[in-house]
């Protein structure tokens, strides 16, 4: 009378942790399977953290190979939602930079690109450490809601063509999960857990394509130009393993992007941008990377039309107009955009004078970071809380002249305690030397394109 | 009013448990205080399971050096009690197997060295997959407890000159922790994690001297002789840095020590070696051994005369005479003794026919080792319970003729369920060809002495 055994059984599953991080540690590859098992069951809180612990040590340590890398981004994006966003017409494309010092790049070329008709999903992360986070910049316009449902920023997208929201719990949750884990076991630095955990976020937004924009230099997480071509590679590849259209170009984060640095008054430089005017650097950056998301979206024929394009788009305030919309939409002070006044101002401006005349041969761009950081600009720790009216205005870029007693860069503060080191880390940061330096670094120092976004 | 923070501020953990994973992630080397502070921390629950799963997989992809180890060893050592036993006169020396199937020589060179005058407090350890434990061999014998505290040990120490336990809560406690995670982690097959775990234990010892048996062939953990030989060395090396006299022989294990297998049926083999007869083979090996250990302990001037000085032992059943002696020490019957047939008895007991003429060309160990097991004479978990009278007694070795239907082994068993596995595991073990083999094992592959424990 009793049933068959097999019927009653619980199917058994599939592996055995064990095994997969013994394959691992000993150089092997896992399968597709294996490393979907992996991270669903530790999403699922069925494998405990020491045992992933153990896996994601021996990945940092043997790496991984390129359809490992393309099977753990697929894994990590399936433990979430994935946008649909069939129903809005025309290609959804989106960019995604690595971090830097004055890197705001996403506020000017996301309203270019929508502007020319490019729907542009652009989920986005904080600040952390000495690099800011486009987030944090759209907080310091007042009102402005990132907190958006994923219905909320479907409706944005259809009614204006870009909306701008923070990571939701929806998506990726393993990701989430994750970070966490190699936040505390020393499994940040890998090359292949970095691409999984942008890819994975980024491939969540229903897009068709997607420009990197991979920082090198003293103010990126890469310092070197080869580690930096190694991780676009990587996102490079898989992106294109998963369908999309990619590209990433390499740019220069050797001295900060653009002459301000802090939350409002890089939201101020970017509306100068918008209005014709603001630093060279940053718009020539801005316009490259605007080039190639029209391109890739298929809205230009070449990437100098898409270059064409945006640049016009600035130049009839279509670009300025879109963002006012964006703004709007997501329930910030329009006004701000009429009159960057009225963001918010830090109560205190003062000076950094040049001890001598020369010229500025070096910037150590994270110290430049670090500076707005310890002011109050950025996070040390997730739970940190930010001022969006501090940071630093620059007055001298690497190779100009300055003169003795002239003022570099104006520090805007709040409170008088974290003036000095900040004040000790900008004098440390600038390198004057008495002749001119020749060697001038390229903004766009390569392009990685993958085989469907070949210029 | 306020007192001066410096004096009320607690003071901050000496290192950062990220930095030193981070530091052995990227193959440095870490200090002596590093590791003595993380093995601490992680004794004492101030640093988490998958913060250690971490460190300990990237030293098992990285590697020590040799005084990264001694350091390991030293701060597990460090974590429990050590031993004092200087009131007790004379050398103190131990042995250590790395285990094996039939490898039994414990319960023969202990009661030896004991009738040489030499002290030998063995804490030993229990069975675990293939290979039997010698805690197990002695529970088999009734009443037999190998649970006494270190105060009850000490006393039998010094009434018969040698004791045979458990690990205590006491010894090693660090070791305890880190087996447990590294049982679960992958993280096991380290030469660097498997020497500091012996030698930690052994060391709590309170010994002068160590002799290893690490066993090489396919009944050992280590199946290359490289592999042996590395460990060894590693172990030697460990040993002498902290002071002890060490020798390590690389001993055979391609094939069962003995004939026979399980623990009952191994405590009477060992009697039989004690009355003067049994296998030449684990004759030949625990004189080797117990040899050794008398000339580490300076009982005797060269080895030779210690393995002269250990058959004379033997011949005159000194040997027998203090096995009996420590067998009512701690508690066991000793009529067994007299007659091995009062030792646990299977049920049943059926021959296993050769199913060919010829010559036993190789014997697969460590299926031999599981056959075992699964009759119930093993473990395949720590919590799994051992039948003591179950076992093969093996009638052919390496090398031997046999005719077609003529018993190769006996399987004594009691559970009909588990025979049919374990005899076909067996005769998967034999292999059989036509003609003789020619090469022969030596049963010494090669002894690695250490400084101070030259022959």
């Amino acid at each position: 009378m009793s049933k068959p055994s097999a019927s009653v059984s619980r199917s058994a599953p599939a592996f055995r942790p064990l095994d997969l991080i013994r394959k691992k540690r000993d150089g092997g590859e896992l399968s597709s399977d294996e490393i979907g098992f992996l991270v669903r069951a530790y999403t699922d809180d069925e494998i405990p953290d020491y045992q992933m612990a153990a896996w994601l040590m021996a990945i940092v340590i043997r790496g991984m190979s390129r359809p490992e890398l393309s099977a753990l981004t697929s894994a990590m994006l399936r433990s979430g939602e994935v946008l649909d966003l069939s129903d809005i017409p025309g290609a959804k494309i989106d960019k995604h930079s690595t971090g830097g010092v004055g890197d705001k790049t996403s506020l000017i070329i996301a309203p270019i690109v929508a502007a020319a008709g490019v729907t542009v999903p652009m989920i986005s992360g904080r600040g952390l450490g000495h690099t800011g986070g486009t987030l944090d910049k759209l907080q310091s316009i007042p009102g402005f809601n990132i907190d958006l449902s994923l219905g909320e920023f479907r409706r944005v997208l259809k009614s204006c063509g870009c909306g701008l929201i923070g990571q939701t719990a929806e998506i990726a949750p393993a990701d989430k999960k994750l970070y966490a884990l190699r936040d505390v076991t020393a499994t940040v630095e890998s090359p292949n857990l970095i691409c999984a955990s942008i890819m994975s976020k980024k491939l969540a937004e229903g897009i068709d394509g997607l420009v990197l924009d991979v920082k090198t230099g003293s103010g990126a997480f890469m310092k070197t130009e080869k580690d930096s071509v190694h991780l676009a590679e990587l996102m490079v590849e898989t992106g294109e393993r998963m369908g999309q259209k990619m590209v990433a170009l390499i740019t220069d984060m050797d001295q900060p992007l653009g002459l301000k640095v802090g939350n409002a008054l890089e939201v101020e430089e970017c509306i100068e941008v918008m209005n014709g005017q603001g630093p060279a650097d940053l718009r020539e950056v801005s316009l490259e990377l605007a080039a190639w998301m029209l391109y890739l979206a298929g809205r230009t024929p070449s990437v100098d039309t898409g270059r064409q394009l945006a640049d016009e788009l600035i130049r009839n305030r279509s670009a300025l107009k879109k963002f006012r919309e964006i703004v709007v939409q997501q329930g910030g002070d329009p006004g701000t955009i009429d009159d960057p006044k009225r963001l918010p101002q830090a109560q205190h401006r003062i000076p950094m004078l040049s001890p001598a005349s020369g010229f500025v041969e070096a910037i150590q761009c994270e110290q430049v970071g670090i500076a707005s950081l310890v002011l109050g600009g950025g996070r040390e720790k997730k739970e940190d809380t930010i001022d969006p009216a501090v940071g630093l205005v620059l007055h001298k870029k690497v190779g100009e002249p300055v003169q003795k007693g002239e003022p570099f860069c104006t520090v805007h503060y709040n409170s008088d305690a974290r003036l000095s080191s900040a004040q000790s880390l900008l004098q440390q940061a600038y390198r004057i030397a008495e002749k001119p330096r020749v060697v001038r670094r390229q903004l766009i120092h390569r392009v990685i394109s993958g085989k469907g976004a070949q210029a």
